[in-house]
């Protein structure tokens, strides 16, 4: 029996074809880092996907997910891994009215733990210009199942040069990484760029936010432009899997890993270890 | 043996659930008024879905697609109706990179002909003025599976005093339905919006503005602002399931069925009657 794709519950490993997601890419996701078959910062990620719920009007009962989840994590062979939760509107049919959808769709599935070079962590890695732009739109910041500007830009480079791409807006100001988002230090202050017209507002980032200040580091959200990034002291990239990777190259300048960058990325790595 | 839904071929309604289609919304599809068991508008809807599919780079033999469709719908127990073809890059691992996946999926369904109410196209509909907005990006024209902003907005009203929802852009440009195009007369010129920024190219759209010149109406793709839409002599909308509705009605403004629409309505419809 196969148990590491679980949909609505059942291990099964298929979707109907009428499903929304598929349609329309109507739903929502997260990617969970599991550790000891828990999932690793938790209450932040079971809070923005309830709130992109919300957001797309699809109800779910969160606790009942959170134990079905907890169910299958136990049942997985191995303790740590990757957890990654899709939630559509279910099945519907042809056209764009959600009425009479079948309501939540659950797909649960268990993978690896991304193997990347400790050296993304140690050294720093190099971030890969993309041409592909974020758009601008009113769904910024959720998880959403829209995702083909990621796919496209990620397209774009290919080999072990670059370990991760920056994505510019349709204004040129740097948002965030494909998979990761954007941090920059600058006399000892943090930056990341504000999500207000795209991006997604990762959970890595929600973390760093809250408790930035508890170490002695401020922190400012706000919109950023390359020149800011080129002039920053300190850059680095983060996601709630792989954790911090300071960024080593961009364009034409180099950083060192900075002590603000290597600061977080401990803290960080501390909680993502459980 | 179910055989209104192909996936690759076979006569299965279930996908993958590891489908890039369901994860990112990576791919496209066209939705196809059929009549005596053949796509209406064949040349304009694979036109746009190998241009789409190259813009995506998923590679799939069009000519080998539409021999496919032909056995499908010679398969339906109805001889007429609307075949929706969506094709996905396939399954892939987790993570955006599509290096690595299996190269395009195909989803055939068979649907009955909406059955919309006969005074649409004749006495024509009242516009419910939708608050979603289309963001800008740079995939606007693209029929791809990133549908969310017409999901929130066709979710806005229902019962049956709106019979289609305008959308506008970030900016606050009418741009088009939820499910449809718009075009406005003025002074006996055909106008419809640019499709830069955001939209999605019709297929209707594209008949009427490679036809109107012939029908001896002048036709201008250009930004239009929500005055010049209310200051119209005639509104419609249209897509090539439904063809040409007149509106009638949008926020305080009341449209009759102008001469210049009902020439469109007469045309298109002669097409997509086969």
């Amino acid at each position: 029996m196969k148990t590491d794709i679980w949909v609505d519950g059942e291990p099964v490993s298929s979707v109907p074809a009428t499903d929304r997601g598929l349609a329309y890419g109507d739903g929502l996701f997260e990617t969970i880092r599991i550790v000891k078959r828990r999932p690793t910062l938790a209450e932040f990620h079971w809070q923005r996907l309830a709130k992109g719920l919300n957001r797309l009007a699809i109800t779910l009962d969160i606790e009942w997910l959170m134990e079905e989840v907890a169910t299958f994590l136990s049942l997985q062979s191995a303790s740590g891994g990757v957890l990654k939760v899709l939630i559509t509107r279910g099945s519907g049919g042809r056209g764009y009215n959600p009425a009479g959808c079948s309501g939540a769709r659950r797909i649960l599935s268990f993978h690896a733990l991304p193997k990347h070079p400790e050296s993304n962590r140690n050294a720093g890695i190099t971030l890969y210009p993309c041409s592909t732009r974020l758009g601008h739109n009113s769904l910024a910041g959720m998880k959403h199942l829209n995702r083909l500007e990621n796919v496209l830009a990620r397209a774009e480079w290919d080999g072990s040069e670059f370990q991760e791409g920056l994505m510019l807006d349709l204004d040129g100001l740097p948002v965030e990484g494909t998979m990761t988002n954007l941090f920059l230090v600058k006399n000892g202050t943090l930056y990341t760029p504000a999500l207000n017209r795209c991006g997604v507002s990762g959970i890595c980032r929600e973390f760093i936010l809250r408790q930035a200040s508890g170490w002695g580091v401020p922190v400012v959200v706000q919109e950023l432009d390359e020149q800011t990034l080129l002039n920053a002291d300190e850059v680095f990239v983060c996601n709630s899997v792989n954790g911090v990777w300071p960024v080593a190259r961009y364009r034409h300048i180099s950083w060192p890993v900075g002590v603000v960058t290597a600061t977080v990325r401990d803290r960080v790595l501390e909680v993502l270890n459980g």
